[in-house]
């Protein structure tokens, strides 16, 4: 058995919202595992000293039209969340704390996520919010908002990305294949010859 | 005849290289001319606040193996020039003094440009340096030279800069296909795509 395709992401990256509407397929098709892994960008911007994308003058204007055709083209609906930015803190120790029981429910929760944020614009940066769309998903939504405030699950967020950032994941979508770094909804394609050639 | 695609870029830039070694064929499998339109980074750096590539934190060492991997991907050689970054003044110069009189020389000596420097390794930033490539490709050495120090073709490359900033190009390569924007080596395919559906 291959080993596992590391997909990193931020909650609040639209381009991963894109790969994760794609990334499973790539698993699928090259017969390997996916693992989720969110994780928050912030930290790695202080490091890359990257500003959000759609602040860039000029960048963040193109950023925004490719984005709404990037969507347009795997037939996706896209838009953008009110705030935007926001704190993807919240839905991210939901998928750990979920994870930790059901590694396939967790990663149907992110797509709920992702879909309430990027596929119909709604604000999921609150821990209320999570817990109202995981209750949409069959989970408690009493024990989603306690695990937000739990100890145990805010180091669980932390180490991961502590653990992202020590692995070289400087963005979102990030994916690794067999240790090989591949950035960007647009490397999906690069990644998945990667894994199924083993490399050139 | 469908509007020309146009193609920015700049000729210190290593995706511009890789891009240079694909567009043409792009252009021939959609039959559209292509038109080349080097122009200085450094300008629009100013603007969107970016940093050399190679310089960013954790994004630069990505970059260099992304480079290398996207090079052994199409087939073509790849190293990075020393010094890097360099300044793209005296190629950029000679590619429209040459374009003027000869649409299809001005592209090959690009390519011999781009080949020099990012499949060779060579400095290519001196005006002497530019004049002895051309020369190998059958231009006249002192042509080429005095043709660097010309104040208009100093103009020249002045008000193409300023056209690609305000057209909105921000990055290398960049590709315009009919007014559509599509940034970077890896999205040539969505560019193709365009230029042959007419967009989605």
């Amino acid at each position: 058995m291959p080993a596992p395709i590391e997909f990193y992401f931020d909650f609040s990256s639209p381009y991963g919202y894109l790969a994760a509407q794609e990334v499973e397929g790539v698993g699928r098709r090259q017969g390997r595992e996916v693992v989720w892994k969110p994780f928050l960008l912030g930290a790695v911007f202080k490091t890359t000293g990257s500003a959000p994308l759609l602040d860039i003058p000029m960048k963040g204007d193109y950023a925004k039209r490719d984005m709404d055709r990037s969507a347009r083209r795997i037939g996706v609906p896209f838009q953008l969340p009110t705030p935007f930015p926001f704190s993807a803190v919240a839905p991210a120790r939901a998928f750990y704390w979920l994870a930790d029981q059901n590694t396939m429910a967790a990663k149907d929760l992110a797509m709920a996520l992702f879909h309430a944020a990027f596929g119909q614009g709604h604000d999921i940066s609150a821990p209320d919010a999570v817990a109202k769309t995981a209750a949409m998903h069959g989970h408690d939504p009493a024990a989603v908002r306690a695990a937000h405030d739990d100890p145990a699950v805010k180091q669980r967020l932390k180490d991961e990305v502590q653990a992202a950032q020590d692995k070289g994941v400087f963005g979102s979508p990030f994916l690794l294949v067999d240790g090989e770094p591949f950035w960007g909804h647009d490397r999906l394609g690069d990644a998945e010859a990667w894994a199924k050639t083993g490399g050139w």
